[in-house]
């Protein structure tokens, strides 16, 4: 478990929630996809838009997401997305997201992504690559 | 006026619906963009994938949308768009979207949108081009 | 694992789609949420709107999402959507969908999902209840 | 033409932007949707989630929404929404929103909406009502 946390503060839209007057849960993977580009600027110094140019990928595309919701966010509520890597492989690493309200936690999410490049031998082909040491040591 | 008319019906959706019961403005707009999509390739007989390469452009970039919302449409609702050029002009062109809901008027959208074109002398300059005379033909 | 299964077919939109050219992962969890109701409406003969009142619940509320990626789908793909229940438990189930392009396995996805009343004593309490042994029976 | 200006800046996400890299237009019409909200917070000091209850309405229902788009935000772009109500009439107010990137006009949107109560006679009824003084005061 690395230890750098990036945290950001929502206020829940009106277009986020259904019938149910809750967040609709697509709209919380949205939460974690954005929630992960900034954890990576946060520990990196790079901006988000510029990950792959500075790095020599392609990006960090998602291989698999999950989420446990406990807890409905409803319309107007201010809520924490606290997210940082739980675990980094050799090419792949997974982010952790829990969104708290009102410091009780009411999703328990995760992602796992790849560090993934252009083949130099066929530029059709994109793999992962493995993940450069200093980028690891920037999540502490 | 042109005279083909692309028609199809749906279903509204838990998720495309607030916390009043009722679609969402911005899913109207998404409602349209594929309705276009989907009049160019019942029209031209071409996948909406491959209308860019088929006609040598970069796409058909919108640059305005309207709607005007008369009836809610509430999830379970069965509401037909119906979708037909309503002006084609040199590089530019009108469609107009009208949604109802068991034959009555829900929502009367529009969108214009340009038929654009990498410069050959500059790739990097994307440019409104004029609309070949036999894409218009097919709308009747 | 019952035997029902719904299978729907879709052709990837524009704008479902991210910069990368390939559908946003929390479109997926849009295309479950959608499968679901409509499972149950072909499983049950209620339509998805009146399931609720149908069953006396308040709906069917989401615990638990997952989807592991494995195939990009790409504007224009057609991409077919099978969902069946994995597992009901006395007031709980796990829905599991299997996204195939061309039948290959592109997304393997999955759903709990609680069987959700008011209670009677506190009406704005709300619990999972027992799901009636005649609903579990429709589904093989 | 009012003159409270509620301004908030945005950092363009990836899963808001299409194939061709750019915002896709539906989100444009969902940030419309949450600075009318941020607007009449800030003007009237009562939270977005409580306008309803605080003055005995339904809501704000949207009748008309509207965007030009005049030059495309990419992910990763700094664009900055600036809202205000064009015209208050009796029970229904235009409100403008001009998004800008670096200072340039990206996008000029609007929308109508009408203030809405239920009727005394009918519950069942939602129709527009005046609005109040007090709250068009406040708005300069």
């Amino acid at each position: 478990m690395t230890t750098f946390t990036f945290r950001r503060q929502l206020t829940v839209e009106w277009g986020q929630c259904d019938p149910a007057g809750v967040v609709f849960n697509s709209r919380y993977f949205e939460m974690f996809d954005v929630s992960t580009w900034m954890l990576f600027e946060a520990a990196l110094g790079v901006a988000a838009h510029q990950l792959a140019s500075t790095f020599d990928i392609v990006g960090v595309p998602l291989v698999d997401a999950r989420a446990n919701f406990l807890k409905p966010a409803k319309f107007g509520d201010v809520i924490e997305v606290a997210s940082r890597v739980a675990e980094f492989r050799r090419s792949s690493f997974d982010v952790e997201h829990r969104i708290t309200i009102a410091g009780e936690l009411a999703v328990d999410g995760g992602e796992s992504r790849v560090w993934a490049a252009r083949s130099k031998d066929d530029l059709e082909k994109i793999g992962a690559v493995p993940i450069p040491a200093e980028v690891i040591a920037k999540f502490g």
